[in-house]
């Protein structure tokens, strides 16, 4: 079935726009969502009204560093107003912090893939219950490098387990759910020529191990228990490097696998905090850590403005 | 070898008496260790000065909600005085928050077992370094209820997993390690002393379920991902419920790990803020969710009043 005359094209390419899709036929008979950890309700926040032009969502672990973020593009985009201040959407609760310019959308996570899991859950309701069409989502985050200069730039091809398997596992019901955690290959290269058109850091694209823990599961010697020595840790970790993983964090899969099951357009920017084949333990200066951590902001702000034609 | 002489006798007690222990002999031999998510280091502060007294430490997911913890612990000890503010000790960092009172420690964890183990991991480094002894940890916080009333409080006897058993899984250097989630049977029933003590609400001790996801990971029909009946959900949650659990949340099992492996005395109380087998939203007033979120505090608060013989 053809489409005839420009109107019908019109309408055609509009039903064709990427809504983003929830994979669950329970929400839409629901009468009123509470997305409790956000403190936001369809009963009571007219989310179409608030939410609906978002195009570009950015997550990170912290929220402070979330709420950098949103006046660092509000004022990338030529959107920031002198002493104009960004409220925190999610004011009614702690759990989480959220941010709004234009359409670019700035939530926090916290640490670990059970806090990104809920905010996601929330997040992705959110966007579907705003009606919001051809979202890319991102996640800005910190992580530990493997055979790389500290600062360095990992945009993630694929999200790994810690025994290097590219699946996100979950118990469901009692029983074991496993899903992909394939990212869009697209994105990653129109990241990867972001990177190469600022030219400021080093950038890579690599494979990203996604941990349960930060000390026993990422190997380190220095938490409240250890039970291996200096040449165990060293031996998984340059397998992990034999395997094409470069960074190690701790919600890249959820993430992938989440994205993936609702259609969303998904990547992983993270920057390494150091080196794991050298140490453990991050004592950089402050003003070290905090210049890295403004460069996945900084990669992911160009891009938003390129994609908007404001590059 | 009997002990002859009240000098002897009270070398030996002291000798007797339960320090803070890691199960990792290479923190002992750092010269430096940085506690990077407290933004505290054994280098710029003084542990032992700063928390050699603590003998109780109160940990619960919302930083705002240990904040009130600490103010109304202070109240409650007669330690308060009048316009005094509780600084956080973790003010260098958005991570986590940190309050101390007298005897008391006050800690926000976030959510789910990654966020709970990075916390844990360096809180028990804190206490070592500190040199503290004979500690009670407990972990205050909110849950969902299998079968109870909503606003019920929970004393874990056994912290489970998804599949009902009584253990915490972890992978270490892509190897799988099990460690038991034992709790400590006679706090459990002097903790259940004092909510009898008190009178205020219902309390009941039960086994608690830990989860790593609160919508597909709890059974919730209202996530974002759902591929399931609420038949199927339903018999999971009286399989639950045979098994002795009478509610679920999301760090109790490595929470009560961890701190089993470092000789720590561990409880967890939990409110339940909803009856699971009759929906999955929170969506009681705010009022009375604040209400319900005070009882775990006011059970633990009555515990260490008479722990310290002023009650």
């Amino acid at each position: 079935m053809a489409a005839t005359g420009a109107g019908a094209k019109e309408l055609k390419n509009h039903h064709n726009d990427c809504l983003v899709q929830l994979s669950n036929p329970n929400v839409a008979a629901m009468k009123e969502d509470v997305l409790y950890h956000f403190s936001l309700s369809t009963s009571t926040h007219d989310f179409p009204a608030m939410f609906g032009d978002v195009k570009f969502v950015c997550v990170g672990g912290s929220p402070s560093r979330m709420n950098t973020f949103i006046r660092y593009v509000a004022a990338e985009l030529g959107l920031a107003h002198p002493g104009e201040e960004y409220p925190n959407i999610c004011a009614g609760t702690d759990r989480y912090a959220m941010y709004k310019v234009g359409p670019v959308l700035s939530v926090s996570h916290g640490m670990g893939i059970p806090s990104i899991a809920i905010m996601l859950h929330e997040l992705i309701k959110l966007l579907y219950h705003a009606r919001c069409s051809n979202v890319t989502i991102i996640r800005i985050g910190t992580s530990g490098g493997i055979g790389l200069e500290p600062g360095s730039v990992v945009i993630t091809q694929q999200a790994v387990d810690a025994c290097f398997k590219p699946e996100f596992e979950q118990i469901v019901l009692g029983k074991r759910v496993v899903r992909s955690t394939n990212l869009d290959e697209q994105l990653v290269q129109e990241l990867m020529q972001c990177s190469t058109n600022l030219n400021e850091f080093t950038t890579v694209v690599g494979n990203t191990m996604c941990t349960l823990d930060f000390y026993e599961g990422q190997g380190r010697l220095d938490g409240a228990l250890c039970c291996y020595t200096e040449k165990d840790k060293q031996a998984y970790l340059h397998a992990a490097h034999a395997a094409g993983i470069r960074n190690i964090e701790m919600e890249s899969s959820v993430f992938a696998a989440m994205c993936g099951a609702c259609g969303l357009r998904a990547a992983v920017v993270c920057v390494t905090l150091l080196d794991r084949l050298q140490g453990d333990q991050i004592n950089s200066p402050h003003e070290v850590l905090a210049e890295y951590q403004q460069r996945p902001q900084r990669l992911v702000g160009h891009f938003i403005k390129k994609s908007l034609g404001r590059a």
